[in-house]
């Protein structure tokens, strides 16, 4: 890297051949390039998603109402192949203008309701319902505080390790670095805060694990990004006890299995449209 | 870049001499450094904060609510010197375990209570004293979307595209790439959404154009690194109506100086105590 002479342009413009993986749904402009209605299910809420981390944040969401008899919550879960550009149909940036998974249309009220961006969808969600979102002030403080802190904190996780580690068209050392260090910090600061915690709020279980949980804790857990040794993960053990925690919760399992296409065929739920599918 | 032949190994460690401008303060461990209290101010609400994007949406919120007559909103606002290291204090830990700046301790409540991350903290500020966070829900639902889309969004700007751009210590040509495309992506769901909505959540001014503004509305009407020309910023012209709109009001003019040791010195306001340390 230190040989490397590069100026920037004085204005920047679009070469469409780089990019990486995936460059060809990368874009720097925004909105529809063709037209084309979303599908709609039956149920009131309508879920417009992929088995990603933050696809799975609201469907461990859905499947845990479901789990206390809240039917009102039962929903449609569609896929959108977002490596075949479908979150730039009509109909998607209809509902998220930002084209980006997961996108919820809510029917059971009048006009139909549309939420964007997993954080949202929660809050939206939790406060619709009832449950899963401190109505205390100090525990609602508190899940608030892990909530956004998640979601400033992935985009270093995902869009910077995840990309450079794993996805970029070569490994470059320097942002490897930045976005290495950025995430071990990230992971002390929940490790220092679940040695004392059970959850992340306190003593009861929020949106708040269950947006951090597909994102840190699989990432100790599970295999996100085949970074657990490069990462040291499990030097990280009170992220893993919570993880497994969560991880145990039958409706956590639930949800971490509707619109995915990948891992053992028999888990796999590519669209979930009742109970049935993912029992 | 095409030279590049660096391969990760297996297990990462820190190497302290590396990461560029901010490399003194980046670290992969969380917690302090150092014990040392937080200072305490006469007001309920104690506000430990930098006049940078994120600190600033937080101030101009207390300036709106001062400007609405809510004297329940007084606040001292104190500097955290990021560069000396005093995110790390146990004091400023103890308010936010992330040691990121801005964060609030609330002394109206019995026990004193934490807020950090400024979506959070602005989310808490708005339902405490009811303004600037609808309660119709289909307004709310726009606003949770923006703000989180803020949220998630501006880590691609200020941890990708400003440092990568302005801060890292050399210019290299992939990341820069990488998030210009996804900044001016940005840039655009904006200027598409703007241009048909006087605000974010639509016909009201709201949390969300709070969150906003200091990133993608200062982006383009003032002089966020510098790259105002790079980015092509004025074709961004519903943005611009937005930002400038913004702007215009004397509570957003009030809360950016906050907290600054920069820019024409008539204008700074290192810390504020008081309503008169900005008249």
């Amino acid at each position: 890297m230190s040989q490397n002479e590069y100026t920037p342009p004085a204005v920047w413009t679009w070469d469409q051949g780089s990019g990486g993986r995936f460059a060809q749904i990368n874009r720097p402009i925004a909105g529809a390039t063709h037209e084309k209605p979303l599908p709609i299910g039956q149920h009131p809420l309508q879920l417009h998603s992929l088995g990603t981390p933050n696809g799975v944040k609201v469907t461990i969401l859905l499947e845990e109402l479901l789990a206390l008899g809240i039917t009102e919550a039962e929903y449609d879960a569609w896929i959108v192949n977002i490596l075949e550009g479908s979150q730039f149909s009509s109909g998607f940036v209809g509902i998220n203008p930002n084209s980006k998974i997961p996108a919820l249309l809510d029917n059971s009220v009048n006009p139909p309701q549309r939420v964007f961006e997993s954080g949202a969808i929660l809050m939206y969600l939790a406060e619709k319902f009832g449950h899963f979102l401190p109505t205390e002030a100090g525990a609602r403080a508190e899940t608030l505080s892990w909530l956004f802190w998640q979601m400033g904190s992935a985009a270093f996780l995902g869009g910077g390790f995840g990309h450079f580690y794993a996805y970029a068209p070569e490994k470059y050392e320097y942002p490897i670095n930045r976005y290495t260090m950025e995430v071990k910090r990230q992971l002390d600061v929940l490790n220092q805060h679940l040695a004392e915690h059970e959850y992340l709020a306190g003593s009861e279980y929020t949106i708040a694990d269950m947006s951090t949980f597909p994102w840190y804790g699989m990432l100790v857990i599970g295999n996100l990004y085949s970074a657990q040794e490069f990462l040291d993960v499990h030097t990280y053990t009170h992220v893993e006890r919570w993880a497994r925690q969560i991880d145990a919760r039958p409706a956590v399992q639930r949800g971490k299995r509707v619109n995915t296409t990948w891992g053992p065929e028999s888990e796999r739920c590519i669209e979930r449209h009742s109970a049935a599918d993912l029992d």
